[in-house]
């Protein structure tokens, strides 16, 4: 990337050709969003913005390349982000995928980035909350945003989206107790892929039942059965997604949806700074105490008194939830 | 659990019996490990402490299993810390994985816990660190944690452990391209299971050939090959876990292993302490200015001047990596 200055940045951003957003993605990248984002926030809140999860394999990226033929059926510019949670193990894997969505590489109206989020905070890379806000700036009317389920980057994704998609595959053994661990707080839609699959129905009758056992305030998840590969139930797919589009405008949930995309870029960009500092601080922190006391000495420097410290109660939230599973 | 108060769980921990730990671990991962830990702490640094990580599916648990029954043979009292890091999409299959290990239920001198890691920090439940600590305490002599490879579990638990195991399937396409992922730097012993695979012996030639192109300062990484389900290879599993251990007393190094645990653990704490606060500050957070000022603005709450804020280069990294795989 040449080493342009922010004011040209901007220039060929406005131009509207893809190099320009190619560039402001990597400058947001390269930690130097603060400028650029303040200088286009305002242009931002135009944009669709679809979520897509699921476990590897599920065929996520076919699904991708699926929705965005149809989205570019019906004249729609398309951005997508493609998060890649870089497990050690998976890698080779999530990039093979990836391929699929090469039939869209040569078409201007299509923006294809891929981001690999590392880190100590786990789940999607920070970038990619730039890289929403800056395709949504640049003018792009649909922005779809993959990532495979691990981790935690599919609660990210629904925080970052409008409209969540959790793609699920047919005995895979991914079957009702899956849905049990939060999948059904963040599906609006579910995507039964490979529908051809002899135990599709079976799938498609545990969401159903699963879905009847609960008492649904407000959005009722749809249940779509596609096989991307083909194409077949992506027009159903597409229609779900505009209903719930549609939902979202005329309750006003829209409002609050854009409103979690936003408190999920500060709390990750606080987390980022505020790690950064505590990897400095750690490198002093004292080793003739107890870890407790440890860590109480060290927040101080945040403003935390060592007083709130105490194993009371209030520690609990503070703490990630765990669960017994084995002999107690 | 009963309510016991914690003279009474200290005293129930100190008649060193199961249970006692069981309600010591409980009680810490119900938030109230600051007085429990500080009162036990300079009971702990007694036990070697194994990490055990690998993709889904290697046999894992398989292995753990093996290696408890190795570590029985030797009269050695074992403790096990199963991290399952909640996928909402593995977790049937994380927990079918763990049944393997009910061949050491009934051993008294064999003590299993399993965690949930779930929360928006991700990777290791910080009460698996203090799971580790009371294992050690409560004077266990080898303490297993293992967990499978995915967002940054495998990256923590070769901060908590001091002799990492990295254990990698023949045939899965987790072939030496994984290996570059980071893998190379926290694995002191490959483990090649289901070595009776026919491309064991292409999966060994390629990790050989890769260390080979390395430069090691010091331990150089160990490479076993199992049949953890009959058992074989497992004393030379051993035997390799042994010589690290040597190794890291010899040179010294095991102190910089403990500090990096203990590092790990204060780390988590903070970061625990400081989301918990980060979250209730974030539902003041302005809305009205764009994600980076509102996160400057919340920083100042941290103690953290609004003036760090802009896109600084020091700003870089605090941010997740991020690479560009896509068009660009």
């Amino acid at each position: 990337m040449a080493d342009l200055g922010i004011d040209a940045l901007v220039r060929e951003f406005n131009q509207r050709r893809p190099r320009g957003l190619a560039r402001a993605i990597s400058w947001a990248e390269s930690g130097r969003g603060a400028e650029l984002i303040r200088r286009l926030y305002n242009r931002t809140g135009r944009a669709i913005t679809i979520g897509l999860t699921g476990p590897p394999g599920v065929g996520k990226s076919t699904l991708s390349s699926a929705i965005v033929r149809k989205a570019r059926s019906l004249g729609k510019t398309v951005g997508v982000i493609s998060v890649d949670p870089s497990s050690p193990f998976s890698h080779g894997a999530l990039l093979g995928d990836r391929i699929r969505l090469t039939e869209h590489f040569v078409d201007p109206d299509v923006f294809i980035r891929s981001m690999a989020s590392r880190g100590h905070l786990g789940g999607l890379a920070g970038a990619s909350a730039d890289a929403a806000l800056l395709m949504d700036a640049f003018g792009l009317d649909v922005i779809l945003i993959e990532t495979v389920g691990v981790g935690q980057s599919e609660i990210e994704i629904a925080e970052l989206a409008q409209t969540t998609l959790v793609a699920l595959q047919p005995g895979s053994g991914d079957s009702i107790q899956v849905l049990k661990a939060g999948i059904m707080e963040i599906a609006d839609i579910f995507v039964v892929n490979k529908a051809d699959h002899p135990m599709a129905n079976q799938m498609r009758r545990e969401i159903r039942g699963m879905m009847e056992m609960l008492q649904f305030t407000g959005w009722v998840p749809e249940l779509v059965m596609t096989q991307a590969l083909s194409g077949e139930g992506i027009d159903d797919l597409w229609r779900a997604i505009e209903s719930h589009v549609a939902y979202l405008h005329e309750t006003g949930e829209i409002e609050t949806k854009r409103r979690e995309a936003f408190t999920h870029q500060v709390r990750q960009l606080a987390l980022g700074r505020i790690q950064k500092r505590l990897q400095h601080e750690l490198q002093h922190a004292r080793t003739d105490v107890d870890p407790y006391a440890a860590a109480g000495i060290l927040l101080a420097h945040f403003n935390m008194g060592d007083d709130e410290e105490g194993g009371d109660d209030g520690d609990q939230a503070a703490r990630p939830r765990a669960v017994v599973k084995g002999l107690t």
